[in-house]
């Protein structure tokens, strides 16, 4: 029998609902430091305004578990079908992706009734007694879809509220003393080579692009213990990192001369030094934490500087798994800590998760075996494993029930308005 | 005695105000259909959102005559002289304009707050004994341009509503039966050869742009009765008209090509025939109306299709002194209608106000003697003659203290998003 | 009876012919100190190839004249109909013009072979008795036609290299001393109010555009009696002239901010000052000679700065009507005189003729009752009429018997790779 | 000792001496059909003009060996340094990428006059008895380099014929009957899991990126036996293959909106049927050929379309190893074959060798262990290590002594100007 087919039992059903109320609660909350006007904001074609996340994480739902598994569903509004569409094909041509900070309408009100009828239908479908794993499975699918756009939305309103001259701040005050935190030097952990097992199957949730688990040679490597810091990077600026072209990919010092970036993206040099734009509103640049919102590029560039290289995300992983710490989960640097900004790590142990996104030299691929479903859902990820580089380990806006060691997150070379960082690796010699 | 410094009467000054609190007044209830997400939309460099109109003509006032002329003057906040500057070079660096949209703060409120400020600073410098002729002067600018952002106020919306495939509407429900008349067809006024005076010096107020008035000898010409109609343009476009490039400029024909545009900017086609996109949502195109959102470059290409041409300017404006009726301005079609959109023109008599903007074939450029004032308010117009054509005559969303028969408006020549239409003229033989 | 239709005389057919010869050798001759390389660059799509123009101006007798009024006429090759149409819509698409420079076949033998194989039909048709008035008429266009792509060629391949780091020269050696002569102060000539007439009719050869002579009334103004130099453009650079958004049209201050032009076009900072590249290779700036390869924008901002304006092209006319000399036109620096490069003008005696094309500050336009000739060759010069400002007078590259005072050439405002200038004009007070 | 430092043999000098021969004189052949103008075509920035390479491969040895080993080397001329430097930051600013079409000068004689100086200076080098292993070495990385250059030329010189209505053939006549064969219905070829060596050590010649050889662990895959034919890939076409987004990666459907594209680059749709514009000239399309000039997101795109996927460049080069033939390299259709263009493919036997650069699906990164040179050889490989796909086999313009099994070529995925194709690939079941 379909294993897909097997009905939930009032416990799995029960548990489901408590963490789709649990996601969508945390959505909502974090919507609430914003005005209608705040949340209409799309400051550039790879960002998307908070309402518009508020809604394409509902049409997830309804588009493909309500449609198709309740009955009697009614659409909220036909037309949010073609609005709310991301990217998938299948389902007709979305709407323009550039143009989502132009959809004065459906306005934020229309929004959060929208989310509540979708809540009130999935309410209703898991109480219904012949709810399928299938379901279950897609249910699981669209909260690590949501725990992803709660991410994006945190990321596009700090690239939003960096354009305007009034730097308005998301969070009332910065974060707590977390933050006060001396940075250690990094020591180098070593791994052997062997071959080892990269990847996720089984019945924990993970995304496809996770599977499957595979083989995979490594030589012997090492890997900093921490992430690099602003104190390390602006020595790199110092030195005139971005005015040597030797340092850099082909691609990226033709970036540099381009975007001239001659910083990371939030810093901005005022009267008394470097200062950051963050969700807390323009900082001093906090010489210990991790510097962050770097482009693979600047990456990149910055390990040739210092004489070493980005890990591959196979070794990161590893990496990740011979050192995890008990508490790797409970320590980490991640949404729920509500510190919403990179904090410095302690000497203490090797942290892998949380904090940053750590680039790797990793371009996006598909793992060996690996085939996206033939439904739309298959569109999901795998139509994106071309021109993009693999990050790792999440970052203090990731939700702690939503990253996991073998997660594969991934954006272009360039981008740097998620919240990415640098780990250093080396060969062994 | 230099004039300007002369002292107001109270009389006078009590007309400033009560006009003052006309158009305030005025371009509130503009915004009032919309919501404080529809106010933020931009929807291209060439518009502004309402939020920012809403602000900028408060600017206005603060800037040109609140700092000067009123003591202990506060500023509502520092921030909005950058903020809201609209092309001041004089008054350091604009706001990006391509990202008014992104001004999610202030808020509406703030603004509206913003406007009240300015007003209660109005109010009080009104009540001023030594009040001056040189601010009468200016605040008959300042509101003469809050007028001018009246107008653009709705084009912009109009504009960003069209983008959204849930075609919002700025009104209710569409306007009367002024919409149901017949046109008729137009006759030919001739205007004989002279040396004519052509625009706008003394006491009354006028754009800088409309003089000094100067003499302009004219050949004798003949000018159509009415504006060109939907169902003559329908023709132009069934006779191939957007495929031949010999009726277009060469500018012309390349802007076809590039924005591959077939029809009218608000035109679609849908089952059922032809449809506009106007501010009472999408409405089938009323044939008898004038044709409306077109570009200079179509204008001048459906005139040479018609075997005629634009009229220049100066033949526009000594046709309309000639054919002006004693109702002119009571008639006309112009924002107090509340018609909203242009309506067919009855065979009674010609009427060169109101309805739409009409292209004429003259540049824009200074008229003899010209010299724009030396301080900031100088780059009100002068700077802009160059590369655009003058439009005569206001349209429907016009305001009717506002329009003259000497009134030079003046756009790009593919900008269409303008109340703008087309009347032909032609040589007399 | 027509009069085009009337045969031509013996005479006038020697004539004719004379001229022909005279023109197409001086074509020949302006390549010769180029290599076949040379003939192909292509550096803007503004420019075109020299190989292009010498097939391109061949073209327009073949399309134009040989083709219908020559029997038993055989193409050269039928596609060159296509490849050497410059943008005669009504023949055919034009092949595209940004990639003239990519046609490396024809070779620039087969071209020349070309242009003999043209010149021999124009031989035999210039033989034959019946050859009428029309012929003739199209002949002084072609004619006309071809020394408008001499300069052309000349500015062209100026442009091309300006490109290569070699500095090659056009020219073997710099131009004698007529280029040391010293620049006197302008004085300033007047020019009463009056209604002049403007443009040209008649039989003497002009191009449409000049015609329908018109009536035109001007108000008294002033004009300087020679062009802006070096020196003094000099003085508006030092003075911050680039730096100042208030002395510059809008469209203007967004193109220096675009471009980063910080001086004339072919200026070069090195050490030991200003130099500039010319058809002689880089040269000191001469600061007795007018400055040169402005565009529109940069004289306006210069006029400005010098608290003057630019005449219009209707004062321009009057102006250098009133104020020819007996020897104007062979006084002139023009193509014949060598010199390749504009030269300072002495205080004798104003000269409105040669040197450098002058700005005005008329947009081109339409003369009243214009209009282009229903056929092909109404291509020419109508399309045009937008967007773009006339310049008077011809240039050091323009030839003798080319040039007239009613002579409208005409560019856009930002073009600076032709050989343009400055002359000032006032009103009078 | 330092191997580089110890003198070359007679015996190794007199060798390396005739391979410099062999090289230099097939470069030169290679542009005997073409002109002066033809030389000199740039038709994108990503191509160059055959004189261009004809003097940047003079130039490699000049920079990289002459200059540095050569006592009293004369630099031919000092600007050359600059002018055709390709991309070496550590060597000065290289010229303008896109402006290469632009050098007229030097002209070609010039360029071949480089061309003899190098060749005597590198005849008197290696006559020199203390002619070291480094300058082996070099000379052998600049004999490789300049092969590079070979495939190039002829890949933009058909890339800059295909812009030219005149459609110019490169070879007098197609090539032979080899093009007459039929193809075979493909087998699939068997590879078992392992853990395989990748790249290249030692001391034969390879490029850095081959090297270090490293350990590979692999999947049970399976490998068609020969290329995608034009026949399959129509059948796609015809399927609507370039109108289904679920076949595409999401960035191949961005450049399939973008681009336009229908059919393989050089393809035109004629009366009669599918032609292709090759170095013959256009050709009908020979359906038993494998379809050729396809960019990555083409591959793949037809891959997902047949149910299979592209190799990765580890399984094509393990499968290239298990499945050579004896005779792989002499059978082979590479450059001595004269055919430009892919051939058939016969059943007898697969052949990995030549035919077309065959598209993987492995991003171009670097081996584990990977450094590039400190020195600006250095830049040779390593900085292009982004954002480009790798592609294995060489192809029919591929000189035979050049190509490897572990040869690494690398271009963008939108790509499609080099002699690029499609072999199949999957996972076994
Ligand atoms: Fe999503
Ligand atoms: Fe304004
Ligand atoms: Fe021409
Ligand atoms: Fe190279």
């Amino acid at each position: 029998q379909d294993p897909n087919s097997e009905d939930l039992s009032l416990d799995q059903r029960a548990e489901l609902l408590n963490k789709y109320q649990r996601v969508r609660t945390e959505t909502d909350a974090l919507s609430d430091p914003l005005s209608a006007e705040d949340m209409q904001l799309q400051s550039m074609p790879d960002a998307s305004p908070v309402k518009w996340h508020l809604a394409h994480t509902s049409w997830f739902f309804e588009t493909f578990i309500l449609r198709h598994h309740l009955d009697d569903y009614r659409l909220f509004d036909p037309e949010f079908h073609h609005l709310f569409n991301s990217y998938y094909n299948s389902l007709g041509q979305p709407f323009s992706r550039p143009q989502r900070g132009l959809l004065s309408r459906p306005d934020t009100e229309q929004v959060f009734a929208y989310r509540r009828h979708v809540d009130r239908a999935i309410e209703r479908l898991l109480a219904e007694e012949d709810c399928s794993a299938e379901v279950a499975a897609l249910m699981t699918l669209g909260l690590n879809h949501e725990q992803q756009h709660q991410e994006l939305l945190l990321t596009d309103i700090l690239h939003a509220f960096s354009i305007n001259p009034l730097l308005p701040a998301y969070l009332e005050e910065p974060a707590d003393d977390a933050l006060s935190g001396q940075s250690q030097p990094p020591s180098w952990l070593s791994v052997p080579e062997d071959t080892y097992t990269i990847g996720c199957d089984g019945d924990a949730f993970h995304f496809d692009n996770e599977s499957p688990s595979h083989s995979q040679y490594l030589q012997p490597f090492r890997i900093a213990s921490r992430l690099v810091t602003n104190r390390e990077y602006l020595e790199f600026m110092e030195d005139g990192g971005y005015c040597e072209p030797r340092l850099w990919l082909s691609d990226g010092w033709a970036w540099v001369q381009k975007s001239q970036r001659q910083a990371p993206l939030y810093w901005q040099e005022r009267e008394g030094g470097w200062f950051q734009f963050t969700l807390a509103g323009l900082q001093p640049v906090n010489m210990d934490a991790p510097v962050s919102h770097v482009s693979f590029y600047e990456a990149d560039a910055f390990a040739s500087w210092a004489g070493h290289r980005l890990p591959t995300e196979f070794e990161w992983e590893v990496a990740a798994w011979l050192y995890r710490r008990p508490d790797t989960l409970s320590a980490a640097n991640l949404l729920e800590k509500r510190q919403y900004q990179p904090v410095p790590e302690s000497a203490a142990a090797p942290q892998f998760v949380g904090n940053l996104w750590e680039w790797t030299g990793s371009a996006y691929l598909p793992y060996p075996g690996f085939r996206a479903s033939a439904d739309a859902v298959g569109e999901y990820n795998g139509k994106f494993m071309c021109n993009q580089m693999v990050l790792r380990g999440g970052s203090c806006i990731t939700p702690a029930d939503h990253i996991r060691i073998s997660y594969r997150n991934f954006f272009y070379p360039h981008q740097a308005w998620q919240f990415t960082g640098i780990r250093l690796a080396g060969d062994q010699v």
